[in-house]
């Protein structure tokens, strides 16, 4: 029955690096509590770098003055 | 002053839908705790099924292995 | 599968009142969109009215200029 | 440390609004409990006004009841 | 960067159990999307069984009806 | 309308600290966006330093390495 909400920037995580996330959140909540992974929810938002801040700066600009593009 | 969060798999949830989950949680908390609908927010939040997980697999394979197509 | 998260201040509710919340939100999920209430998660958050702000006030300060005791 | 989340409707807030709102919301932490701000995370949602209800009505239809045009 | 929220039913997680909740979602992050640890928040949330909710019924309600003792 | 939700850890905070928090939050949301202040709403959630782990490590040892007694 646990709830897990993983929160990351929307910068490219592919379908299947979200399913090992899911996969290993789960089995983490199996492992640690001995939870019933049939009732356990993993949801992933992924949030633009417009909108995630760090030290008071957007990750938009801290990703352009890192000399990053943006993805 | 409630504030209700409804996360679900984003799977096609029409207007409609959407105006009825939101009339019928505020009625909801109305009815059970007398609270001024006024100030009561609900929040609908639709998730990909890639980003959705329960007993450790995404959604979108859950469909896939059920047979059906991808919303 | 959805997942419901209510927040209420910490005001008395009852363990029949969230029971009822509980009840409720379940089968409003069902009713509008057929969802599984064996998979529908509702977590209720009872919050202090320090905590809970509305208008840039605290509740605690506003139920006191209400003249009510706090709960 | 602290986690800030922001939830408002998608009604055309701009890169440097959310900017604004980030910054102003770290140096709140930072000033009010002397936080450090290269760990304090803002994430801003925004959320489609069909998905955000108030008084049981989304804030799709209470706009177009105030003569609003939909952003 | 990244943020968690693990949600548990208040049922007696020790301190070390948290501790490895804590550790293995950071590893899971650094593993599968090369984040950086030292900016990964994660926050696990306790909630008593009265104000939890599955199939539309209390676990507090589950956990007598499975003999099981409030914990 | 906004919702904003604080989290930061257990560690203190007096009710003045969050009535300026919730003020603040509010004079932010109303500054930037213009945003009503009776309909905005401001949570502050106060989590145990076992529950908050950041770097892969419980917030109670980070303070303990650091020479500070838990609060």
């Amino acid at each position: 029955m646990p709830y897990v909400n993983i929160k990351i920037t929307r910068e490219g995580a592919t379908a299947e690096q979200k399913r090992q996330l899911i996969e290993g959140a789960t089995r983490l909540l199996v492992e640690v509590l001995g939870k019933n992974p049939a009732t356990t929810v993993v949801v992933i938002d992924e949030v633009d770098t417009d909108n995630w801040g760090i030290g008071g700066v957007p990750v938009t600009e801290r990703r352009r003055s890192e000399g990053q593009p943006p993805k």
